[in-house]
């Protein structure tokens, strides 16, 4: 099983690297050895500059990727992604093939643009709510929830709550034993939807 | 005010990526533009692969990064880095001049390796804490603490406890308004020690 992690400049650090130590590291206690398998992948392959100029390279571009059973899509400036109908397309395609598509933060407009969200319930960064609402008028918008879990579409709040979502994929794949295995692991408190 | 966080291979990718995401959000939200400038800084400058292959490039290298007044040092798989002569001269280096220095999760290993901490109150990652006591006999080495603050030394355990101790860092230095308002941007529940 592949989990991809689209990522892209001005990306926030956390929506991405938060998910990718989760998967991470539970790969690395899992008792079964590689129960998947987690990487970056952007439109070029090249590096790529997230926020605060945190400089990150992408394990795989657009042409290259195997294919991508868990498709996660995070959030940040994601002004400038939005209009690009090349990303636009391999996101609706792409999550098309996958067996889930997750959001974290501000990637729920992506997936909202791509047409892969209609009319389900959703969340997002607090501060976007309002904007999600405006923009897309379809769709359910959840407030104070660290995930919202529509079978195969699961968004998740800001920045950290990407963390706490990711742990949830990983119980609802493999078990919740592991996904708090990899909690503890992390030193990380799960927060989980009350 | 520079705040410099040393990488390397092998690296736990959210004990870097936390504390950067946690100083680059409090740069974003702060009153005062450019409070301080956050980067990664290696040996070599060069691309680091951290943990799961996970490839992220460090802004400098050892020659060329300039002051560094807050020192942080990540733990990981951290047993090639406390081999190499060059790097705990550079860290012994860095931390004399630094106004201070902090650890996550394994990095207290390197830190005491390196002559940087003596016989100080000290923390790890939860897993290592046996091991910690047992190598360096002179350090108190507490448990069950998101960090350890000695002043111009705080250290914290493993992974996700590093972005608790960021935001102890950024109070310290900044006030806990804008700590609180960073981990509200962050959907970030901090957790304080007690």
């Amino acid at each position: 099983m592949n989990i991809g992690i689209y990522i892209y400049d001005e990306a926030e650090v956390l929506d991405f690297s938060g998910p990718f130590e989760v998967f991470s590291t539970a790969v690395r206690i899992a008792d079964t050895p590689n129960i998947f398998s987690v990487f970056l992948v952007n439109e070029t392959g090249k590096a790529v500059t997230a926020r605060g100029g945190y400089r990150v390279n992408p394990r795989y571009g657009f042409s290259d990727h195997p294919p991508i059973d868990i498709l996660v899509i995070v959030g940040g400036v994601h002004t400038g992604e939005i209009k690009k109908q090349r990303v636009l397309y391999w996101i609706k395609e792409q999550s098309e093939k996958a067996q889930l598509v997750a959001s974290v933060c501000t990637g729920a407009f992506l997936l909202a643009e791509a047409g892969v969200l209609s009319n389900q319930k959703v969340t997002t960064h607090w501060e976007d709510i309002p904007d999600l609402r405006k923009c897309y008028p379809n769709l359910e918008v959840l407030e104070n929830q660290r995930w919202v879990d529509e079978g195969n579409i699961i968004t998740s709040g800001g920045i950290s709550a990407g963390i706490d979502m990711s742990l949830h994929l990983v119980s609802k794949i493999y078990g919740v034993e592991l996904a708090q295995k990899t909690a503890k692991q992390m030193e990380f408190e799960w927060t989980q939807n009350t």
